[in-house]
């Protein structure tokens, strides 16, 4: 019988789940078959709505009652995949073998874990460093574990990409004494989108990604860019949590690090969201949850914000643009200048036109141009070249699939996760 | 009678003055005249230690008792120079026609302000944003007002450079109801070795100061770095406060910003630093004053930590370099490579011929080079050309002196503070 995977990727107001089968024979090369695809998505703003596709076959967006918790959300999925006739692979619970869980924060794991008591424990206390980011994947790690028998649950960190960073970059110059004890250092996440990039631009252009230099950029409601050399994390704009580095949709980024305690007097104090399972400040929170460009300008949709139709949001876009400057220039520095490519990716890496064209008219300079043609009309291929002919370096499009990714680990790892 | 200018820059454990005189004629383009400079150093660190030279005459290191404060080593130093026969131009404290005084933080004044009851108290208002920088000024200008029966008191802001910075980068992605209240901004600082710098390298190109593009550090045990385009900033390291960009000797510069609540519960809570004139935090305290290269190799002194002896020097000094290149390399592409000079200023940048090797070595593929001889051995010019021959760019050092800067500035003000 075909092996079922599930990927299963959870924020904080939605639910994700790929439905893969693993593909006859045995070539490792060869990619998990995709079989469909659910989200239930607004779990902060109910009603909840179910989407789901398989094949031709499609529900765009069906009201649900009472789901407001990943768990719910899980569970909703998972009846609709058993009960629908088309999908018959998947009838029953026990018929699922994998799933993939993507954990935001893995501290210093450098690879996947197979989840065990000892494992989850180990997650659930690193979870403190990014109490936000990992709630949602852990409360799924729970239910899957309770609610499907034969499955082997296996945990993939953002943060495991980025383990490949030297010393001189992950350290923060803080005392070495308490940074060590609680674990503060540069760790950087988005690594599962920056795999599959890396993978594919390398398939693109033909090159062993150990010899693929690239300046990527996975911009989305979190945005991160990521300096890969030889096919690895050089440097990141990420640190010990998500917050750092870029803005994002309701995140602020970098920020001078005494400006909280100018903003609040509690930053300090424990936020009305932190629970007995999740410390959080109330300065984590607001800068979390309550900043980036939906704090200037009423939206967390960068699409709106890119037709400037106000003057906040051409304020919130050139703030962007510069921000993401930033990085992609002393990325191509840290590279020497041998950069095989500039990668947009993220829902507004993909979709962002303006924004694209904004950052790369940022770095025309350094010889980045594209063709204005193919920047507005990409196209659907997994890697798309929006550079202009004659450009000295490579732009490209990669839709970036986190899910698959994991899927595809499964696939390879398959010989050890059985041996567990 | 000659006018007696003293300009004044006191830090947190030293207060150095320089002794000018304006020079004769009204021709506004003549330099004053340095008469004599004093410090005062070691304030933290009893005994505190008396510097003296005029002319050839100098006295090394003095040793004074009962010497602990700012206002302590202010009275020390203008004792010394009244008594000091061979400076007949200042006898008496009546003498003392202008006192300049660099003051870190000054919000949005754009320019320098003589200070009266009115301008000293606002100041005094927007030091809560910064108050371990702008203490030691403070409790100066108190005394001096007290001290200097015919002087005008005038502050100099680090800060008032940065003015023209625009809003998509002075901005922070915060709350901006709460950031327009509570002044939440970039402001930026070093502003007084800038703007030096900026008329330094313009004579030394013979170009007008509103022609030149220069990206330039300030390296010393406070660091930042500054994109100087058409003479005026357009972006820099600091931010909000001194904290945020580069390390500094204790200092973290920019981290992740939820890292401090990881740290110490206490992040929030009033350092044992604080009084009822200055509110600080725990975390302010920690982050500017118990981090930094101090905090990783025991030592404030790079040029010790150049030498590369420990593993832990060859990290901080790594890790300096890679955190200037994360500014060099945005600011180059921000001027769209049209660069008239990179500068190396303050003690680090004038005295770290190592540092500036690496610095231009790692942007090297943007067309920097260095002439090695010269690199290292640069002599005593204002402005010295370390660029190899051929270099795309060049490369420069500049003795910066912010003490001359505040002088000239109270010639050219002449006039307008006349009238005050």
């Amino acid at each position: 019988m075909a092996e079922i995977i599930l990927s299963i990727n959870a924020g904080s107001s939605s639910v994700k789940i790929s439905v893969y089968r693993a593909p006859d024979g045995s070539n490792a090369n060869t990619d998990p078959i995709q079989l469909a695809e659910a989200s239930v998505e607004g779990l902060t703003a109910p009603p909840a709505k179910l989407k789901y596709s398989r094949g031709d076959y499609s529900i765009k967006g069906q009201e649900l009652d009472n789901i407001s918790s990943q768990e719910d959300a899980f569970r909703t999925i998972l009846t609709h995949l058993t009960q629908d006739s088309g999908l018959p692979e998947l009838t029953n619970l026990s018929d699922i073998h994998y799933t993939c869980h993507r954990v935001v924060h893995g501290g210093d794991y450098p690879s996947s874990q197979v989840i065990d008591a000892a494992t989850y424990h180990h997650i659930e206390e690193l979870s403190d460093l990014a109490p936000l980011h990992n709630a949602p994947a852990l409360s799924i790690v729970r239910a899957s574990s309770d609610l499907l028998p034969n499955a082997t649950n296996i945990a993939y960190f953002d943060s495991a990409f980025h383990t490949s960073m030297p010393a001189h970059i992950r350290t923060y110059p803080i005392d070495p004494t308490i940074a060590r004890k609680n674990k503060l250092r540069k760790y950087g996440f988005h690594g599962l989108s920056y795999s599959f990039i890396t993978q594919a631009v390398a398939s693109h252009l033909g090159k062993p990604p150990s010899e693929l230099n690239v300046i990527a950029l996975h911009l989305g409601s979190g945005a991160s860019a990521c300096c890969i050399k030889r096919g690895k994390s050089l440097d990141t704009s990420m640190g010990l949590t998500p917050l750092a580095g870029l803005p994002g949709a309701t995140r602020s980024g970098s920020i001078d690090p005494s400006l909280m305690f100018h903003f609040t007097h509690d930053a300090g104090k424990p936020s009305r969201a932190a629970t007995a399972h999740m410390h959080i400040t109330q300065a984590e929170e607001i800068l979390n949850k309550k900043s980036g460009w939906k704090s200037l300008t009423g939206t967390t949709d960068f699409g709106a914000i890119s037709k400037g139709e106000r003057e906040v949001d051409e304020l919130a876009f050139d703030m962007f643009v510069d921000r993401v400057l930033n990085y992609v220039a002393p990325y191509f520095v840290k590279l020497g200048g041998e950069v095989d490519a500039l990668v947009f990716a993220g829902g507004i890496g993909e979709r962002g036109a303006r924004l694209r064209g904004a950052v790369v008219e940022g770095v025309k300079c350094l010889g980045f141009e594209l063709d204005k043609g193919k920047n507005e009309r990409p196209g659907d291929d997994v890697v798309t070249d929006i550079s202009a002919e004659g450009a000295k370096f490579k732009a490209l499009i990669v839709k970036t699939d986190e899910q698959l990714q994991m899927a595809r680990s499964v696939l390879l790892d398959r010989d050890r996760l059985e041996k567990k």
